[in-house]
Formats: structure tokens, C-alpha cells, sequence
């Protein structure tokens, strides 16, 4: 679409860009995992970058895409994978890279500008001994806002389970895309109104939410004789209540030769186990994996492994960059035909159905596993390699393994409502009916979406 | 039995006592909640006591123990419930009071003498971030020594799980009562060795445990129509991995009045719920009393409820206080008929059972409830008050509990080899064997201990 003058006009002295590359790049996210996401979505741009500065920024720019009726995308890192920051209709896209403020943290808890860094928050709280519970692989570049509206778990799910759980988000601030626009505190179950709603319902400007005191997390690979047994012992593992732990990962054997910079820490053939725990109970982890026939290959210090995350290490990336979708992104570099699936084992029988898994669907689905506590209880989700062929195998696959309790949610649609978590729920909605009257927010992104004005046209 | 002159010889410039007061005092724990206890240790006696400053001391009276064959008795803060601190035998008891140095402590681990008081050491910690992951009720006199040799779980289980489990203790020094004392530092699993032996197989000197980072802790009351509703939402609140909490206690109704202070925090017929939680997560819990009908009745900060703890407050006790068993001290006082019991339930069905036992035993077994994760799965414990009839009721009871999948630790034996915790296995004995030849270590805890000599000699 044609930027109306009037909106560059009430843009004027915020910055704005318009060139094709920064229009093609801030277009983009790594939905490209998929291939039906690729052919849906890798031509879609938009037709200009705002980059507020500051809050009363945000505000003029979602009044002047509100009064000329302008769609908006609001993008943090980028680091998606359903096309979350795609701007499906043009328009303004609203980069929130430079609301990376630190506002206060203190005890048990911290308040950051959305567009602020996991990695940065972690690197200004690491002085205080604080750190955030929880981040996805992509880290470094995942903005707490995007991880809020469009993340679910990641690092630190084998300790404190969801990003949706109860008390898990305390406050989020949002900014309506209105005519004169509003800034509206969501506070205790509220704040679900615009979590994974994947920014179409309100532009969040600022997150709260508990902080962990840290832990000395080193870093440790374990290799297995098989999927199976390693599993096992990563169940076993997580819930070991007494040992305290940030990442619990399983790798299938034919998934680690896609970890080049790992495969030397297991031989062919066996699985590979890696973690994050607290540097004094390593030697629990170490007495555990033995009992379980593994050995111990790879060894990082809690010092080294926060250098490697931090920068100014060189050497090895942070061990995380090898686990969650990270794992996805190793592979295709080196099988672009291949893609993923996002799965959710029952606490109940997990380990049943993962054997049932690698058995039945053999060289096709490719399992890692990813340990998390889910309401108390220890259990794993898995973000599959698959060797692509076609939509409709895709589709079987996705059918069979929900017909048989292990739960799918599809990563290969770009429609909200499509989506394997199902979080559009009535408050979400109905919260998009006041912070979006006009549908600006990505129209495209919930099909089924029409606003008051769409109504009384028809 | 009189102490040998030769021995206080060896005891010269060491700090004794031998008044009746002190002996009598320094002989005693809490045995006395249970009257079957009572009538069998009320009478014993040290002959002296041993008050030794360092660790050279405390090798130098394992040595005259030794070398004079007299019985020795290790004391901590003398908080236990089954005579765990009572000279059976008469000698020499040792009391670890002096030796309560902080060693060391970094990010996720402390060392601390045996001797320091629970409270004392938090205390210490707190300026840097950091406390224990459990302490008993009796935190305030308990030692880490005590805890390990004699105790199980307490405040912090809730998140925890229990002092044995995998990486819960990293470290411990242990004296042995030789002619010629050896020191032994027990590392990795090998502390199972001496955790939970009463103290009969090695002086412990040091422990060395995982530190937690500390949260704010703030304390909270709320009340529920009735103990199972209460049950109910303090299991689905234990399962909420996102809410950080340090104490989840349920008191049946008919707890509530023995524990005065507390009694306005409930309506009569009203169970109550006890918590402590990181305070930027009260709202969250807070929203979770109201979604199961409860309403939040008490609320003290965490700024208050840590002045509380470490005292120059005045006003009402740390509320740890009015749970595990202080719940039993509160009610004797008022009634000295009550004793208790000591019931773990089973994660599948622990509130089924609940509920059964509250309707099998009516008035005479009123259940507290401690919430707890064992093995990664929530569940609870409890220490219920029992209306004491007859030695053959209590046996019926706990008989017809275990019967029915309700694991019952008899509080009521002082012996060891009878304890419900069953925790002499193979390993304990085989390192008293070592620890401790000559069988001097509280004669009479192991009813079926025989010596090297005895064996000989038969």
C-alpha cells in the first residue's frame, strides 16, 4: 500500500525508514522453518519502519495509523517462528528495538520496556544476583515484549513451567491503536488478555515480571545408548526437586550430527543429554547420569558458560544455542529440506509415547525433547525434526500423533486462530474489540476478525 | 555409671558441667510429646557434659571416650522428637553448641560448622542473597548438624523436596570415636552414610548443603469451608511451578483453636491455609484463594515476617512457627492428652485419603497437612494431632493407616532399627562399624548393634 502523506507527516522526526533492505529484513522472522510459511509469507513487506524512541512515540504512531487507517505490526527481535512480526497488509511497522530500558528491579521481581533484550535484562541484573526465569534458544536477540506476546517456555520451563502460568507475568502496559491513545496497566490474570496474542491487541510497552535469584549454571552433555534411556534419566532428572537445574534436553542420536560443534560429545549412535544446573550439584547430576549407564563428555564451567553467553568469550556458543528451536535452525543449515513440528507429551505416559514416537514415525520425526514442569508435574515437550514431502503427510503426521494423546500444536499457520495453543479466547478477543477498535493490528493475522465498523457495513 | 577419673583428666581445660540442672536439661528433646517416650527416657542422664570449642576438642574427648570405653552422646540444639539427643547409657554427652562457625558460602553453596543454629546461619546469609532451602519449625534452636543426622524436611520442601534426596547434602565431616580419632569427609552420595543415624556412627563436625538464592518471603493466611477444600487448593497451589513459596501448611478446623494466636485468622468450622510466598507473587496466590473459595485473612510482609524470624520485633511468632510440629507443641500446652503421628500420603491420591482419614479417625486424629514435592511430584505429609488413649489404640491406628497406603513413621520408638523412616540400611551400619568399633555412640538406639568385641567374646 501507499503511505498516506498525512501519516509520514505525523511521523515527522521520528525515525523512519524506507529502503527495501530494512523493509525486507524487518519484514521477516524465521517462519522460513517452514515451508508453508515460506511460500505464504516471504513476499510480504511493509512500506515503512517506525522506531520510537521513547513511549510518547509509540503513542503518536499508533494515533497516526488509527486517524488515516493505517495497519501496524509491532516487531521485538524478530525471533518468531509462525510469521508473529509479518506484516501481512503493509503498512507501519513498528520496531520497538529502542524501548530497551531496564525501569527498576528488586527483589523477586523486575519491570523492563518491551523491546529490551532477554539477554541484555539478564546481563544488567547479573550484578544483583538476579536473573530471568526463563528464555527461549534465541535469547540473545528475543525482546521480553515479543517473548511475552508471541513465547511460551524455554530455558528455565524445567524449573518454573510456563510463561502463561498462574503469576508468571505480573504487569504489562499496553498502548491502544486509537485515535487518541490509551495506556492501559494489565495486572494479575489480566495480563492473559495479551499474552500470545502475538501483538495484534494492544502494543505492550513494558513487562513485569518474578525474577529468579541466580544460580552458578554450568554446563554439561551426557551421552546415552539410546533415546529411550536417555529420556528416562532426563525424567528422572527434572524431578529431582533437590537438585537445582535451567535446562533439561534430550537429543535423538540421528539429531546430533546436525549439531556439528557437539557431535564429538557423543559417539554413533548414542543420545545425548545436556543441562544447565547449579555448579555445586553437578557432581548430583554426574552420580545420577552414572547410575543411569551415561557418561559425562563435555564440561563448561558456570563462569565460562555465562562468558559464553555474555560475550567476550569466543569459543563454544552458550550451550542453550543447541537446544529448543536452536535445534531446528543447526539442521536445516545443513538438510534445507528439512522442518518441525511442536509436540506436548502427557506427564502421565511421556516416556511411552516418545518410544511410540521414534518407533512408529522412525527416519521421518526426528525427536529432541525439551523437560518442563507442567501444573507440578514433570513431562516434555518436543520440537521435531521432520524430513519434509508434503502438506498432506504433514497434515497425517500431525493426525496421528493427535489421535494418540501426544498434543499438536501447528507451527505452520500464520492465522492466530489456527494455532495449535488455542489462546484466542474470549478475553483476547474481547480485549482486541477496545485496544484495536479499527482492526489496524496485522489484519490478516486472525481470519475471522472483523471490527464494529466491518459490522455495520454489512 | 561414674565418669573415670582418667577421662576427666583427658576432659582438663575442656569446658564441662556436671550439676544436676545442666545434666538433667542437656539430657532431654521433645520426646515428651509422645507418653509412650516419656515414661522411657524422662530418666535418663549424661553423667557429663562436654562443651567442647573447636574441633581439636572434639577429637580429644572421642579419644578418651575411647580409650575409657565410656558412652558418648552427640547433641545439637536438642529439638528432636525421639530422644534422638538422649544419653540411653549415661557418659559423656557432647554438646556441639561452641562449634558454630559459618565457613564458607558462594553463589549456590555453604559450609558451616555443626554446631550452628539454622536461624543463626540465615542470618548470616542474608546480606548476600542467600538461605538455607529448608529449615525445621524449630529453625530458631536447631542446628544444621542436628538436621541432617536427625531430621527430614520442613519450610522449603514445598519446592525442595527432602534433606536426602539426590544433592541435597553436598558434604560432611565426620570425627570417629577411635583411640585414635580419624577425620572423614563424606562427599557426594556417601553422606547418606550418616544422615539420619541419630548421630550413632561418627561425630559430625561440618556440613556443606546448596544454598538457594533467597526470595522475599511474605506470609499469608487464608481460610476454606472446610479441610478438603483447603487440601484441595494448597495441592493445586504447590503445582503451580510459577509462584515461588517456601511453606504450604493446611490445619483442619479443629487444629485452629489450640493455636491461639492465630484462631481470628479462621471462623469457627473453618480450615485454615498457611503460606509463604515470594511477595511479588501474593496477588497471584491471592487470586487462587478466591477461584476456590477461600478468603485471605492474614497478611504480613516480608520485611516484617524476616524482622519476626530474626527477632527485635516483638509481636506475633514467624508463622513456621504454628506448623509442622510446633503444631504439636501448641496443642499439648493446651491439652497435654494430645500426642501425634508422623503420615506421609501417596502423590497419586493423597487427597482421597485425606479425606478419608478425616472421616475414619473424626476426633481423634486432627490432620495439619505439610505440602511437599517428592520425587517431582506435589504431595504432603503430616503430622496430625492423635486424642491419646492406650498404647494398643495408637498401635491400631497406625496399623490400620498403613493398611490403607498411609505411610507411618512411629514417632513413638526411640529405637532406631524400629524407626518408620527405615533409614538403617546397610550403608549407615557398615560405616559405624567403622566410625565407631568400640559401640560407644548412644548404646541402646540400635537395639540389635553388637560389636567387633562382643561378637568375640561370645
Amino acid at each position: 500500500m501507499a503511505i498516506p502523506e498525512a501519516l509520514r507527516r505525523d511521523l515527522a522526526d521520528i525515525q523512519t525508514l524506507e529502503d527495501p533492505g530494512s523493509l525486507r529484513m524487518k519484514s521477516r522472522d524465521f517462519f522460513w522453518f517452514s515451508p508453508l510459511l515460506k511460500a505464504s509469507l516471504d513476499a510480504k513487506r511493509a512500506d515503512i519502519i517506525a522506531v520510537p524512541g521513547n513511549k510518547a512515540e509509540v503513542m503518536r504512531i499508533a494515533a497516526a495509523c488509527a486517524r488515516h487507517r493505517v495497519p501496524l505490526t509491532v516487531r521485538g527481535g524478530g525471533t518468531g517462528n509462525y510469521g508473529q512480526a509479518v506484516p501481512l497488509a503493509g503498512g507501519v511497522l513498528l520496531d520497538m528495538a529502542k524501548l530497551d530500558r531496564v525501569i527498576w528491579h528488586k527483589a523477586g521481581a523486575g519491570r523492563f520496556e518491551a523491546g529490551a533484550r532477554m539477554l541484555d535484562i539478564d546481563r544488567a541484573l547479573a550484578p544483583a544476583g538476579r536473573e530471568l526465569r526463563f528464555y527461549p534458544s534465541t535469547r540473545q536477540h528475543a525482546t521480553i515484549g515479543g517473548f511475552v506476546a508471541g513465547g511460551a517456555a524455554g530455558a528455565g520451563s524445567c524449573t518454573w513451567g510456563q510463561i502463561s502460568d498462574p503469576g508468571a507475568v505480573l504487569g504489562v502496559e499496553v498502548v491502544t491503536v486509537e485515535n487518541e491513545p490509551r495506556v492501559i496497566e494489565l495486572r494479575g490474570r489480566d495480563v492473559l488478555k495479551v499474552m500470545h496474542a502475538y501483538g495484534v491487541n494492544g502494543i505492550i510497552t513494558e513487562v513485569e515480571v518474578p525474577l529468579a535469584p541466580s544460580h552458578p549454571w554450568c554446563e554439561r552433555i551426557a551421552a546415552f545408548s539410546s533415546l529411550s534411556a536417555a529420556a528416562r534419566f532426563a525424567h528422572t532428572f527434572t524431578e529431582c526437586d533437590g537438585i537445582a537445574k535451567k535446562l533439561v534436553t534430550v537429543h535423538d542420536p540421528r539429531v546430533v550430527p546436525y549439531l556439528r560443534r557437539l557431535e564429538s560429545y557423543a559417539a554413533p549412535g548414542e543420545a545425548m543429554v545436556i543441562v544447565m544446573v547449579s555448579e555445586p550439584q553437578a557432581e548430583a547430576f554426574e552420580l545420577l547420569v552414572a547410575d543411569h549407564a551415561g557418561r559425562v563428555t563435555f564440561r563448561r564451567s558456570a563462569e565460562e558458560a555465562q562468558r559464553a553467553a555474555f560475550g567476550g568469550g569466543g569459543g563454544m556458543a552458550p550451550i542453550y544455542e543447541f537446544t529448543w528451536n536452536h535445534t531446528t535452525l543447526h539442521a536445516i543449515r545443513i538438510d534445507p529440506t528439512i522442518t518441525y513440528l511442536q509436540l506436548r507429551f502427557p506427564p502421565a505416559n511421556n516416556l511411552e509415547l516418545i518410544d511410540w514416537v521414534a518407533k512408529r514415525f522412525d527416519n521421518e520425526v526426528l525427536l529432541h525433547l525439551e523437560f518442563q514442569r507442567r501444573f507440578g508435574k514433570v513431562t516434555c515437550s518436543s520440537l521435531p525434526l521432520v524430513r519434509y514431502t508434503t502438506p498432506q503427510r504433514l497434515d497425517a503426521i500431525m493426525a496421528e500423533l493427535d489421535a494418540n494423546n501426544v498434543a499438536v500444536s501447528n507451527p505452520h499457520t500464520y492465522v492466530l486462530d489456527n494455532a495449535g495453543w488455542k489462546r484466542v479466547d474470549a478475553p483476547q478477543a474481547e480485549f482486541k474489540r477496545m485496544a484495536d477498535p479499527f482492526g489496524l493490528m496485522n489484519p490478516g493475522k486472525l481470519k475471522h476478525w472483523r471490527t464494529e465498523e466491518t459490522v455495520a457495513a454489512e
